[in-house]
């Protein structure tokens, strides 16, 4: 695998058909899958590794933000990454950035709310990747459902000639939806956290057990997981991203809480056809994830 | 030369370097000068004619502007286009466009004050075109020196490999700046009209016997057309589109004023290297503009 740090030479990189995979670093099985997924659809694949401060918020974890490149590049490129794309911030932001993509119909809710100026550092940086490095595909995880949309629509509205893949989640053994940000937990606050996945099974359960009442879902995750105080739990219409009372559309059944010192999120992606519902709980790990390794 | 309707064909007809130059349509010699400049330093020159609603503010005059698809082709291609895009607005909105592409700190001044969607709208299709045409280079008047000043900064801050090009405004033979728009003008409104370039052609004159004070090439604009009211005569950092006190960047010197039906905009860029001053006036026409011709 080779490392470079510009746009120019990752471009120069580039045979035949390329799959990209954009990550903050410290990565774990998810990214690993992102890019095993891609290596299997293209000639080549291109993974960048870039800790973007504008999709941070303050007083959110920027500087905190786990940077270990070799521990990272070794596990990249054993996934199948034929280059790492892992520009400074002065190749990213020789200037500051004064340009904006958003996508504000798509980030009204869930996290829009709370993170406000979030989901326009993300679209704005993907464009820039996505501009900049030209891939042919670029996958991106279902746990991020509304990172997903957005990155979708701002695909399509611009005509960017990428296709963009939304691939499963991968979880730990016990179902918690693996994230950079679970190594910031104790052990008391990964039993707690587990209410997150707890109460979307249940609710996926009950879906495809025929419910298609929005409310009726909602209430199976709160009432898995009585203790936990969710920031939201809500059934959302997979491409506009609004709230749906009825499972009528491709949709997401998402929640969010703080555990601990982390804010976590989490999904279940569910497929309506017609009479059909198609639940996609993720994969799960057999074994610890290397976010533990030591 | 091919007419196409689809991003996909435009991209599918790209051989070697391509030379892009965009138009609103009811093209002008500053519009077929820009093809001419594309066609010497590409292998080929794709233009798109696409009257985009974005760009145009309520009670501006988008059911109005001219569209004349075979006029234009026909003066597009003896200009040197291989390919001319003339997307349906089905073809580039299948759906509400809902992401925004702007660089809102250089929209702040001059026509961003007057027309505050006016340049979202062009950096959300210019970012298209350039995403989903992927040119090697791409060609815009000087004439609209916010407008170019915008997309050189969302190229350079979305890493979108294309080189932007800014070409000499094309003038009348009596100095009047080309826009499709003066095709609205009475002779009367003409004759008024000649206020704008005969002012900053007495700027231009001021700069190159070395005044360096904005406030005093403002007043030379306005002494030459003191029966004109300007919505703005200033001096601009050419790159940050802020207002400068003194030559002491490269700048250009910009009005704009409403005449008859029309607002109209004009200026001149001015370099500046040391103690050296350099005037870009544009370039003059010896003949009545095709855009009279019946």
């Amino acid at each position: 695998m080779e490392i470079v740090e510009t746009f120019r030479e990752a471009r120069a990189l580039r045979r035949g058909t390329v799959g990209f995979v954009p990550t903050l670093g410290f990565v774990h099985e998810g990214h690993l899958s992102l890019i095993e997924r891609a290596a299997l659809d293209n000639d080549m694949v291109l993974v960048s590794l870039f800790v973007n401060p504008l999709q941070f918020g303050p007083g959110e974890d920027f500087d905190a933000y786990p940077r270990q490149l070799e521990r990272d590049a070794a596990l990249i490129s054993e996934a199948g990454a034929k280059v790492l794309f892992s520009p400074s911030l002065s190749e990213m932001y020789p200037e500051p950035a004064l340009t904006q993509v958003e996508v504000p119909e798509l980030a009204i809710h869930l996290d829009g709310v709370e993170r406000p100026d979030h989901f326009r550092g993300v679209a704005t940086i993907v464009t820039k990747f996505l501009a900049g490095l030209q891939p042919s595909r670029a996958y991106f995880g279902r746990k991020d459902g509304q990172q997903l949309a957005i990155i979708q629509r701002l695909v399509f509205d611009l005509s960017l000639p990428v296709e963009i893949e939304g691939c499963p989640t991968v979880r730990e053994a016990d179902g918690l939806a693996l994230s950079s940000r679970n190594a910031y937990l104790s052990n008391v606050d990964k039993a707690e956290a587990l209410a997150l996945s707890s109460g979307l099974m249940a609710a996926a359960d009950l879906a495809e057990a025929g419910e298609r009442r929005a409310a009726a879902l909602i209430e199976a995750v709160r009432d898995t997981a009585l203790d936990t105080e969710f920031s939201y739990v809500t059934l959302m219409d997979r491409r506009t991203v609004h709230p749906l009372e009825v499972l009528t559309e491709d949709a997401f059944l998402a929640v969010a809480a703080r555990v601990g010192p982390a804010r976590l999120i989490d999904n279940i992606h569910i497929d309506v056809a017609g009479d059909a519902i198609k639940v996609d709980r993720g994969v799960r790990l057999d074994r610890p994830s290397v976010l533990y390794a030591t």
